[in-house]
């Protein structure tokens, strides 16, 4: 792991990288998969290390990055999975011949370096890697402090599987350093084609504030349940449970729950049902425009599709929004008029994920609205290219 | 034309233009169109202000920013030209149903809200507001002051036409003053969604460097012709020449020419046929680096392909690159190991035009790697949405 980066050794290896076929980015992979498999010792006693330093963390941050034996044999299947998916490097988009007589060609290639900043996730460190790796683009990881030690065996890892697979290890560099460290890497557009960061509100918003090289973001996702009037009521509250508990503390659960006034019956069962799986119901402005991330959820009625779509508009982050109607009209105007990276008729916002979208694997979600909106997975870290085939063909 | 924008207007009028149909949109189109042929004297007499107040202007310059009946003519029939090419809005990209039974479908949704900032030409007002307004994105127009009682009355035309189809007059603001109030405007990231700048160097400088909303932006073109080894010299002579004389001063023109060293006797020929042609020619590293929009062209030999491809990847924009090659592999290397948005293979770089590319209109053309790479048209002008429908799914 460097501790300063070498910008130029970086684009130098995405550059070899790019040029590489499917099958040594595979082999690549495989070679990661069995360096986690044999040093699974080493990985967790420094491990260990970490796990000893943040012995006073909250329980949930404990666990995020505690690492066993079991989790280790899950990230090498996880570099396997992504091993398996389809190489989207290449990919034609569009393939034409123009009126002038030029074949033109429309396809996939790789974003060049990527930037991943996150939090204490050792698991992020080896997915990245995978993903970026798969998808032909150099990365420089910036993981958290407090994963250091696991940080710095998994790279290792990371670096020497390249370099068993004949790849530079520079394709993956992690960079550590605090918060001026990473202010300075930002800085500059030079270091890397796109910045993706997974983790919480105020890092996003320091990079959105801060960052000269674009940012793939993901806004909170302040996620809203629309009951209509029509709504199935057991359909509703199966959708509105699930949106809620099934995973509170993810940013597709969701937290404001808005029912149309002609359903009363249906609030007063959806509160009941919500409050007897424990989750506190609020109220207010305020309730509104928060992202609990936690089992609370702010509940209100309005007057209208028009009002509840207006309320969305008003308070989402265009995440994920989600109505329960049996009318189609009702359904086709929310689809069209909220604007969201995924809105869902009759079923829970819970779905925005790339497993869930056949997309195999993701290395973040897109509430951007350039680029790639919604789950990011390999495809939406390539770019394209033209490839023009003429026969002396000159501009008239 | 307002002198302050107001930001929450035009937000509402992207919104409920985003909710019309292609009808509607098309019909304000054919309004505008008519309004510009209605109004042409009108039209005239304030561009003579503005060509009195450019009298002292360079002969180029004074040449953008004139218009004459024809011209007003010309503008009216792009803009029926727009209405005619296909709405992206709404299509579809990827439709399928996932192995949980949801089904998803992946669309283009316009972007929102599109900042627009050019120089001294009027025809950029009302072709850049066709596009947005048939992608059905509001924008707003920061043109430059040499061109303001032209770009008034364009602006009022427009506005006037799109109320006449009973959209909201805000779907296209224009925004006056200088560069204190363009680094405000650009400060703001709700401003806008994107901005694209058309102009020159500083412009864009300018807004990569101090903007916080997304600049999708054309790097100058430092475009590349590089003569291999096996070029048939014919077709080599008609591209370099092509490349270089057709139009000088456009970004997509080439600025150096590089030949295999095994071809002196086509160096020496090319060279003779391009000063034939009127064009200096220059040496050296400076030359190499710069973009000289001019009848002028940097020469260069070269040991190999690889040495060739080396030389483009550190010198060139990532614009539009060209090798004139019989040989195909080396052909496929310069594809697949060139960086640039569009690769050319026996073609002139001059084709990288979203007309030639059959996009119908491009708003510009852009070398960065996110979002859209090569010529920015109706497509690259939308985003994209997921819209869900289950049947009460929830995630298990």
């Amino acid at each position: 792991m460097s501790a300063t980066l070498q910008s130029a050794d970086v684009r130098g290896a995405a550059r070899r990288l790019a040029a590489t076929g499917t099958a040594v980015r595979d082999a690549a992979l495989e070679q990661i998969a069995l360096g986690l498999e044999r040093r699974v010792g080493e990985i967790l006693a420094a491990n260990a290390l970490d796990a000893q330093a943040a012995a006073g963390e909250r329980p949930a941050i404990r666990d995020r990055l505690a690492l066993d034996p079991g989790r280790v044999a899950d990230l090498a299947e996880s570099v396997r999975a992504v091993a398996r998916l389809a190489d989207p490097v290449g990919q034609t988009i569009r393939e034409f011949t123009a009126p002038s007589g030029i074949r033109i060609r429309k396809l996939r290639v790789p974003l060049g370096v990527v930037l991943v900043v996150y939090e204490a996730r050792p698991n992020v460190t080896v997915d990245a890697a995978a993903l970026c790796l798969k998808s032909a683009n150099a990365c420089i990881l910036r993981g958290s402090r407090m994963a250091a030690h696991t940080n710095r065996v998994l790279v290792d890892v990371v670096r020497d599987g390249l370099v068993e697979a004949g790849l530079p290890a520079d394709v993956v560099t992690a960079v550590e350093g605090g918060h001026a460290e990473l202010a300075d890497l930002i800085a500059d557009p030079s270091t890397a084609d796109v910045v993706i960061p997974r983790g919480g509100e105020e890092l996003k918003k320091m990079l959105l504030r801060e960052s000269r090289i674009p940012v793939l973001a993901a806004a909170g996702g302040n996620c809203h349940v629309y009951v209509d009037a029509s709504a199935d009521a057991d359909q509703a509250v199966a959708i509105v449970l699930n949106a809620k508990v099934q995973r509170p503390g993810v940013c597709n659960a969701a937290e404001t729950l808005l029912v149309h006034r002609d359903r009363p019956e249906l609030l007063a069962r959806l509160c009941a049902e919500l409050e007897a799986a424990g989750v506190e119901l609020c109220a207010g402005e305020d309730a509104f425009a928060t992202e609990f991330l936690d089992m609370k959820i702010a509940v209100g009625t309005v007057d209208s599709l028009d009002a509840a779509i207006d309320h969305i508009n008003r308070h989402g982050t265009g995440h994920s929004e989600a109505i329960v109607t049996a009318d189609e009209t009702a359904a086709a105007r929310f689809c069209n008029e909220v604007d969201a990276a995924a809105v869902y008729v009759n079923a829970s916002t819970r779905f925005t994920d790339g497993g869930e979208y056949g997309m195999g694997a993701e290395i973040g979600n897109s509430t951007s609205r350039l680029h790639a909106r919604g789950p990011v997975g390999l495809e939406e870290l390539t770019t394209t290219k033209y490839v023009v085939h003429g026969d002396g063909h000159v501009r008239a």
